[in-house]
């Protein structure tokens, strides 16, 4: 459908119809509205876009979205959405703040769209089976585990790297090249969830290679926040120096850890060397590059997808998989 | 609802309905069946919550998101979210990639959903009429603005920066502190799009200030990318080291050339200045920070919401907000 055609279905000129457009004012209304009319009526769209788009309400999967500004999350969210959509389903996103309650959101999600499956990006890693009994669909749980919870193996799926074991990777790397006073800055020690894992994978790893865990090289920030992250390397610093290692559990929190060291005259990684769990983008344009774990987040992604829609297929289908995050070399860690 | 009242409910002990719940083995099926049964009927949705979230579908209001791995719009996301549920309207958020066609989209979004109303979150700056026709509910481009396009004022609204002033005040400031020599990298010059309006910002500081343009201090980069944005700067200085200022018209683009004049061995600032627009988080945390524009991302996101509502309450109502970008000073420029 051209100007042309639109000029022709009104019986006016084609500079008629490109006023109307342009909005001059030397146009009779008779005429603005019959080529407004046109236009509308003419406006395209293909039918199989439309069916993919939205499919019945019966094909509709939930995706509950925890924490907006998680950087992890939005890389995966599109992947996740193609995924669904490709596969013939109609995804139906859903936001909720990094500390709000994803079952409950997904509950109400689940009887208001009347869903086929859920997933959920992101959450706690301590569900009881009680809480779940609200969620009638068959759901995954994307990028976490149920590790602290008591949910029932064969009721639920799961993909994530495996938190513990990544972190003790990454310090391992660290006593590898001669680390033996590494320093941890975490949202928590026992917050039954992702920052506890990655901390029992750091002592891990300290135990592993025979090194004593020091309370004193241990500090808190209570979130993920950038400006927490920040000031807790900075109480670290005020309280001692003596490490020649730092270990933080996301590249965003070693991001602003590493602004912090340098703000206090500790150079990276003359003087501290610094590693990651994540694997941002951001991350290689930093300066110096942050060496990092790096969560394979378009194959969780499509791996989720794929278990749910088995797992609508075949009640009795539930899968637990727990995928490698692979050592990125940067430049903040050198050997000594 | 507590495991006791459960228990009570199903004839049966405390420590039985525990072991159900944590699967133990040695529990009948049939007793099994009826703790679960028990456990479901009994999950609480409050119904305030179940009514915000999904009211009517003709209270539903349309999110197209342009560009999920955009930091800026992440982060606006859930003010509009909140802000939405809390006029009691349901936002429903839709994901296309940064060159989709967001007014497709929106057209088929608006019939499936049965839209009382569209915010495109990002989108092209250059709509004729016609495209526009295929929406039949308000809009608002939310962040973006019409100006290469020809759709009536009235028609529409919009919140978003002066993008064209922003960048001339941003390479004002670098005027300001004595640069005369400032290299411009951007994706294009003529994209109809944001890139043209920015980079014609930064034609305007340079004639206002009497300095002639010189197109081997301009590089092109086809995208926002990180690393095409790193390699633009590469080329740029494989052509030229004769300025000490590079202006960047992202915070991403900025953090990724930054990198490339680092890996090319000069110095942020003693070397060459760069400044930028957006003011993202994690730019406050990068080595050195980076000085940047920053745009008034809850206040835009809020104002899209407000103008949105107002345009459904009145559908005469249309209103084209600019809102100030404020220089949030960082170390990345220095006085020569």
């Amino acid at each position: 459908m051209t100007i042309k055609d639109i000029a022709k279905n009104c019986g006016v000129s084609v500079s008629t119809v490109s006023r109307v457009l342009n909005s001059h004012p030397d146009v009779s209304e008779e005429v603005r509205q019959r080529v407004l009319e046109e236009v509308e009526r003419c406006a395209y769209i293909p039918n199989d876009s439309a069916r993919n788009l939205v499919k019945s309400s019966s094909d509709a999967i939930g995706v509950v979205v925890r924490g907006t500004e998680n950087l992890f999350f939005s890389r995966m969210l599109q992947t996740i959405g193609d995924e669904i959509t490709q596969r013939g389903y109609a995804p139906v996103p859903h936001f909720i703040d990094s500390e709000a309650d994803e079952v409950k959101a997904g509950a109400i999600l689940e009887r208001e769209k009347k869903l086929r499956g859920l997933l959920f990006l992101g959450g706690r890693y301590d569900y009881v089976s009680t809480e779940l009994a609200a969620i009638r669909v068959p759901f995954v749980c994307c990028s976490y585990t149920n590790i602290f919870g008591t949910l029932n193996e064969e009721s639920y799926s799961s993909v994530s790297i495996d938190d513990r074991l990544t972190a003790c990777r990454a310090v391992g790397e660290l006593i590898s090249r001669g680390h033996r006073r590494i320093a941890a800055v975490i949202p928590a020690r026992s917050d039954r969830s992702i920052s506890e894992l990655r901390y029992l994978g750091y002592l891990d790893a300290l135990m592993e290679n025979g090194i004593e865990a020091d309370s004193a090289l241990i500090e808190e920030t209570g979130s993920f926040d950038m400006r927490e992250s920040y000031e807790g390397v900075r109480r670290l610093l005020e309280r001692t120096e003596d490490f020649t290692a730092l270990f933080m559990i996301s590249d965003t929190m070693a991001i602003a850890g590493m602004k912090a060291l340098e703000d206090c005259g500790k150079h990276v990684p003359q003087d501290v060397s610094v590693i990651a769990i994540d694997g941002l983008n951001v991350s290689k344009y930093i300066s110096p590059t942050l060496s990092t774990m790096v969560q394979p987040a378009d194959e969780m992604a499509r791996e989720s997808v794929q278990i749910l829609l088995k797992m609508l297929e075949d009640p009795g289908y539930s899968r637990h998989i727990r995928l490698e995050a692979v050592l990125r070399e940067g430049a903040s860690v050198r050997n000594v």
